[in-house]
Parts: structure tokens; sequence; C-alpha cells
């Protein structure tokens, strides 16, 4: 079942957008969580064609770059997003390349007749629905290694890449999806990750599957959050860990609307927050589950389930395993961290560093038109993840570091995840992230970008010395810089923005680290 | 985890049992559900061996042909079950066939020098899991569609077959089984089913692969399945029918130990007994879900849910529906009633007989050395069951008979299993099972086999007048045998040994027909 911006069930509609036989030609989608985007997920591959949903934060350069890799032939847009398109295709047209026939996806429950007059093809996504066919036959793929659709990877090196998924992969992470967030039959979903990551986790085909109902959303916002829990009763939701900071500081009008009607699972992907919200979270009664994975996986590879076992009762041994990525993941055949030189399996002993690499189906085919750098990424029959991580004796993968993000101080190799835990640890710090800066004595040295909460403020002194009380000499950050962290259009910090900021206001930015290093001279 | 007969935790046993490589050379296990033939479900094909579980109710000479026609090089007997094997390795030895190698399982946590001294190989279980090597590499397939298993199917026709499950299929269906059974993580099972049918319907697999508790079983009694269900906390079980009644049936000590500490699902495929059973045992807490399937398909191919939703709240209507064997299920990809001629789909009008055919990766290989009846069986892409049946509006499907039990009586098609649950219907009768009977008039007529319930006695006359309230008069069985119904070694109702008693001892076996067509005519 499919619910829409009204709140109100949409009533069926058959899934017949597409009659023209595409060989392999590509659909491209860019639309919020509304239904029609979720049910293109199902009308472009039954029509034989390769859907590409879009990020609807591109710039658009980026878009019009995406639409001539991808050669697409057909676009649905939302009609909030009319205006980046035709800059695009304006981009395309100055090149000299046939642009895409466009369909405005109308607002929910609005007709066609709606003010998107600028837009020069009359093709309307309700008017397309209703041209189709009551006889249309769904058009199968020849092989089940056939791609299904392309999702552009945000990276956190800048420059994003179309990653391919086949049917096989996409079906078998469906799958996958179910046993990771502990689903059972006919749940109810809350659409807080975008559709056009990853295709929803690959949780739009996964619904289908289990007969679940939809609640899509044009926005997410704790409230909505709260609101739809209440109302439709929701069993799963997920995204970026930054949810949880979203549900963790609602207003308190929001958040008193608990105990929910039902036991709610909440999947994250990605760094976790602080304790502190994390806490929070878990005790409003949501369940966390955290997971970790990229594009090139189809999402969450690994997971680490809700209330693992542990040896351990102590609470500083509980937290340190809730902030591990998780085990190896039924579906997922191969889950290592190996010398990317050897190809050996580092020891399980929680210590040694290796690159994370995943085996198995639930990988993409490749990158688009990049057989280089596909070749590269899967050799040796291994997806290199390029995070280096530690494997501990019970199997759970713990993350250390990205393998370009890792920092050499002296000749010992600092994990910047393991100093940014610490610095989001400090009561007053809201987001925090760790380069590298260079160092004439050490080669490197760490260098933290802080936000604050709101309404707070701190000085690089404080939190040079809350770090100081938790972590070794080489660890704690030189200098602080306070402000917004460089985020890419996923969201995503970018590392390698901070390592060009500090580059440009030269060396060091500013200069606590000087203060700091004759503290400890 | 894997639970023993003494209800204790088995200690974690290395999955080492062989360490030659076969190349598609089977493995033969001939034991009840205990934990070794739970760990020879991983152990052989962790070895690049097909494992072959038989069927511990077969005759020696049974026996001797699936060994000789699995070319089988080793064979793991139960304690319990060497006179057979013995028995079945001298037949061979008269044909000069090679015999395997026998590997003895002894009572479980009991030492090698049990008594089975006859036995010439010195081969145990345990010494052989001492003898296993810890740096043994797992010998996976070169293929997904290389062969996992050999199992036979004791079929309603009486010759068995040698069903070859692939890899693919095997891993698929061990997901759909989760998917079927509404399990999460870590469920706790209890062994009802036995492990030689359809390798425990693949729930061997699938229980490894969510982390489960399996209890083992080597005999199923209403008071173990209490029991079990009390001391364990069990959460699936299932079998055929007949566990139903054996629940229903139970004495009121064991029954009385309700409410469970869980809910517990039973899975059960084949015709549903009684009305007034199922409402027993659902009255006792077990939530009871109705399947279809055979070994071809895996085990279970389709699943009626527990409450199935519905249009209708009268109650005939909801038993009917209960009736019905279930819709299409998650993974297999195709489920359709149709003509076998034509190849073409009945209308689903809930009236219109086809015959049930499947389509998908959950299938079979093939029958093991019968490349003819595999193409004949699965001529036209899809495979044949030989069930005849309706597909309703709804989706949903119900079984009318199997093709060559249906009854053509003055040219018009009667449903055996129509005419049997109007027989299960009556008070007295505990089973029933209905074939034709030559007519020199009709072609055909009904004959019914019943047995009574213990300590209960019924005429011909009020069973026929009992349908004859129910039925048309074209169905109402003139002729009732009484007694024990014959049944194969898998326990199933053989109507071919049926028709056969009946000329045996001439047409009709027992006049009351004759009567009954005097009052009808």
């Amino acid at each position: 079942m499919l619910i829409g911006e009204d709140k109100k069930p949409f009533k069926y509609r058959r899934l017949r957008v597409l009659e023209i036989s595409f060989f392999y030609q590509v659909v491209v989608a860019l639309a919020p969580n509304v239904p029609a985007l979720f049910e293109l997920h199902f009308g472009v591959p039954m029509a034989g064609a390769v859907i590409s949903a879009l990020n609807t934060r591109l710039d658009a350069s980026t878009l019009a770059l995406a639409l001539e890799q991808l050669e697409a032939k057909l676009i649905f847009v939302d009609y909030q997003f009319t205006d980046a398109v035709l800059k695009a295709l304006d981009l395309l047209s100055q090149k000299k390349v046939n642009p895409p026939h466009l369909v405005v996806i109308p607002e929910c429950d609005k007709s066609s007749s709606m003010d998107h007059k600028h837009i020069a093809s009359d093709l309307d996504y309700n008017c397309l629905l209703e041209m189709g066919r009551d006889d249309f036959r769904i058009i199968r793929p020849n092989n089940e290694c056939d791609p299904i659709s392309v999702n552009y990877t945000s990276g956190s090196t800048g420059k994003p890449k179309g990653v391919v998924y086949s049917h096989r992969a996409a079906y078998l992470n469906s799958l996958a999806e179910i046993f990771r967030f502990d689903m059972r039959q006919m749940p109810v979903f809350l659409w807080t990750v975008d559709m056009f990551r990853c295709n929803g986790w690959c949780l739009t085909w996964a619904m289908a599957a289990l007969g679940g109902t939809n609640i899509c959303l044009r926005n997410v916002s704790a409230e909505i959050i709260f609101d739809a829990v209440s109302l439709h009763k929701v069993t799963h939701f997920c995204g970026p860990p930054a949810i949880l900071n979203t549900i963790a500081n609602a207003p308190a009008r929001a958040s008193s609307q608990s105990p929910f009607p039902c036991s709610v699972n909440v999947v994250v992907a990605g760094s976790l927050p602080s304790s502190e919200i994390l806490t929070k979270v878990e005790g409003l009664g949501f369940n966390v589950y955290h997971g970790y994975g990229m594009t090139e996986a189809l999402g969450p590879a690994t997971i680490r389930p809700w209330k693992p076992e542990s040896d351990s009762t102590f609470e500083t041994e509980q937290e340190e395993i809730r902030r591990r990525e998780g085990l190896h993941n039924l579906l997922l055949e191969g889950v290592d961290v190996k010398d990317p030189k050897t190809m050996e399996s580092v020891p399980n002993d929680g210590k040694t560093i290796g690159e994370v690499m995943f085996r198995g189906n639930i990988l993409m085919s490749g990158y688009l038109k990049s057989t280089e750098i596909t070749q590269e990424t899967l050799k040796g029959g291994w997806f290199h993840t390029g995070d280096l991580g530690v494997r501990h004796p019970n199997g759970y993968l713990q993350m250390k570091d990205r393998a370009k993000d890792i920092i050499i101080s002296g000749g010992e190799a600092i994990s910047t995840l393991e100093v940014e835990a610490v610095l989001l640890g400090h009561p007053k710090v809201s987001e925090a992230a760790v380069v590298g800066q260079p160092d004439a004595l050490l080669s490197e040295v760490p260098c933290a970008f802080v936000k604050l909460k709101e309404g707070f403020g701190a000085s690089a002194e404080e939190i040079i010395q809350f770090c100081g009380d938790q972590l070794p000499d080489l660890m704690i950050p030189r200098t602080i810089v306070f402000g917004e962290l460089p985020v890419n259009f996923s969201g995503k910090v970018q590392k390698f923005a901070m390592r060009e900021t500090i580059s440009w206001f030269g060396f060091p930015l500013l200069d606590y680290a000087a203060w700091h290093i004759s503290t400890r001279a």
C-alpha cells in the first residue's frame, strides 16, 4: 500500500508506465519520496528499462553530466525540481547532446493542469498512466545479470560515479534487507531514507515483496516522524545517523507522544552519533540497528543487531560493542578484513588493521562506463571498500577509518574516527570531523573541525583538554576549527574539502595548536 | 544451537566430517532427526559431496535400489537402522554391486563402544569427527546449479524417484521458508518434520541462516511436543497434517500445560484434517499455516497464512478459505493453473479446473537418471504437479484432486478431495479416502475407504446418508470400505492400492452399493 502526502492511502495504479521496450535504456527520475517514484521502481524495470533515480540536491551541471553519461531518453521530474532540470537541459543543448523527453510528476492528487507551462513537453505523469493499456505484458530481463538500476554514489571524494545494479543483486538485496531489518509480513515503512539512495536501500522492492505499507514523505522532520508512528503504526524506518539527532533534538511536543503503538526499528548506516543521542533515542522507545555499507554494496552490508549478546556486562564494553559495525550478514557471502597487498585476512584480534572487503551476490556489477576503476575496485575477486577496520574475535567488524583519511603521525596510524568519537562525547559538541594537517616533526597531526550545539560556546583549549583526558598524546587534535562542517550534496562530510580549507588558509589555520604544543612540550 | 535427545544443548562440533573431495559423489544418511543428521546437512556439502537422506521406513529392497541408483560410496546409519542397511547390502552383493562404506551414528552421547559389532566397518560417527582436521577448507560448488542433495519422493503412485536439488534452489528455498513460516531472528524449531523429507523442507539450512535453535527428536508424540514447547519455548514446528490430529487427540495431561510461553506457528502441508481438529488445535494456542507442495518443489510451495483477510465474515466462508491451499509465494516466481494441452491459464473464477503448475528458482533440477520423465514433468518450462485445482479471484489456489485420482462419472468430473472433506465432517470418521470404482452405467462412481474414530461404530448406510445430505447425487459414495487406509512408507494414502484392493476382491468389494443404488433409483 502507498500512502501519500495527504496521509491517505493511494488508490491502486496500474504499473504500466512505459510501453516501449528499451534495450538497456535508462529512464531517469528526479523526485523526493513521492508515490510516483516508488511506482517508477516497478514500472520502469517492468518495461524492460533501467531506472536511475538521481539525487534531488544535484546542481544543474552535475545533473547534465549524469544525463549525458546515462544517455537518458526520458526523465520523470517532480514539479518541485523542474528548474534544475531545465538548466541541465540547456547545458546539454550547448554541448549538442540530445536532451531526454520530460515527464512532470504533479503535486500529489493535483490534476495535470498545474503550473508547469514553462516545460516544453506536454507529458504529465498522471496522463501517461491514463494512457497505459490493460493488456500490457511485463518485459522480463533476458538474463538475471542484466542491469535494473544505476545509482550515483555521492562518495566522500567528491566525484560521483554511476553504480550499476543487476536484477540478481537487487532481488537478493531486497530479501537481505528483510533479514537486516528483522521484518515480518506486512510491515509499515516510513520513507525517511531517500529512494534515490541505492533505490531506497532496495527497500522499494522489499516492501512490495512483504506486502508492506509505504508512508511516502516529501520532507523529514521529527514532527513528521512522531506523527507517522502514531497515525500509521510505523514498524520500521531508516537513514543516515543524522536522523537520530533529529529525533533526539525534537521539541518536547513532538516527542511526548510515546509510548508508541508498536515496536519501531530504526536502521542507521554510517558513524554513530554520541552516546547521549543514542541513549535518548532508545529511551524514546526506538530500537536502533547500526549498519555499515555503501552504494557499491547496495546499501548497508553489515549490521549490528539491536541489543547484541555480549560477554561483558560492563557498560563501557557494551558501549564499545554498540559502536562496532556489526556482523557478517546473511546473503553477503564474504566479509573480510584483508591486507590489500597480500590479500591475506588479518587476525581476528580486534587490533590488526586491514582493508574491509566484501564478496558475493549483493554487490554492484560495476561503475558505468568506467572499466578500469571497476577492475581496480573489484580486483582479486573482492570489492575493496577503501575503509580500514579490524575484526574482533567474536566476528564483529569495526571501522577504523577511510584508507585515505587515516593520519600517519610519527610513524603511528591514527584513526580519525576514534578521535571524532571522543569529540562527540563532549557535552557541547554537536558534530565533529578530524583530518591530518602537515607537521614538520611528525609528518601529520590531527586537526578537528567542530560544530557546537546551538546556544553553546566552547574554547579550543577546553576541547583539547577534554581530548587529552581520554586519548594518548599523539591522537589529541592540535588545531580546532569551529563552524559548519563541509558536506557534499548527500550530506556526507567531505574530508578532502577540510584538507583544502586548511591549506587555503595556510598552515595552521588557527594557531590554537601552538598553545597546545607548548603545554605538551 | 542443537538440542539432542537428552534435552541438553549439544556442544559445538566442527563441521569437518569428510575430507575427501567427491565430484558429485553421493553420501547417504539413514537416521531419524538426531543432531548428526543435521550436521551431515552441512558437513557433506562442505566436503563437496551430495547428501541423500533416505526415509528410515524404507524396506531393505527399496533401500538397495536407492543405494544402487545413487552409486553411494558412503552411508551414515543411525544405530537403530543397521539391520535394514545390512540386509540392503546383502542384496547389493547378490547383484555384484559394490556396497558403500558404513559409518554408524551411535546413540546420543554414548561412546563408540556400543553394540554394533555385527557391522563389518569399524567407522563410528564420533570417531570420524575426532579425526577431522582444524585446517579443513570448505569445498564450494563450482557452479551454483551443482547438486547439493537427492531426495526420494514417496509419491502417491508407489514408485520412488530421486529428486535432485541444486545449491541455488536449496539456498533460495531456505530463505523462502523463513518467509513462509513468518520467522524472525533466532527461532526455536522443533524437529517434528523428518529431515529426510526435502532436507527437512530445507529448514536444516534455514535454521542455520537465522541462528536458530534446533530441538532434535527421535520420535514425535503429543507429550514430546507439549513438553518441548514449554521447556524450550518453541516458536515453530511443521509436518504432515496428521500432526494436528496428534495434538488434538492428546491426553488431557499433555495438553493442559497451556498457555504457552510464546506464540507457536505450525505449518502443515497436505489435505487439512476436519474442522473439529483444526478448531481444537487453534484453541490450544497454535497458529496453523496451511501449505501445499511436493518433493519436486523442495517442500511447501504455496502457503495460506494464519488468519487470512477475508471479505466475508460468515463462518462457512471463513472455513472454506481456510481449506484453500494458499497464495503465490515470495521466491516462487510462477504459480498458475493451466490447461495442460494449450498451456493457457484458466480464468481466476474459482470454478474452472486446470493443472497446477510452478515455475521459478525453487524447483528440482530433475529426476536422477531419468531424463525422459524429467523432460515430461518440466515441459513447456513449467513444472507439472499432476494436481488439479482452481484459482479464486483473490489469487488463492484450491486443490481439487490429483489428475489421476479424479473420478469421471457420467461425463462429470468429481473431486475426490471434496467428497473426503464431507466424510471427515462426520463425527465418527477419523480418516477417509475416495477412489473411483468401475460402473457399467456411469463409467465410474465414488467408493470411500473410511477409518472410524477409536471406540466408535457406524454403518455404511449412516455414512452414505450423511454424504447425501451435503453432496449432489453423483458425488455420494456408492461403497464404503471400513478399516485402515493403505499408506506407503511416508504415510501417504495410496489410492492406486485402494483401486487394486477393489479389483482384487472383485467388483464391488462390499455390496453396500447395491443398497444405496436401490434407495436412489
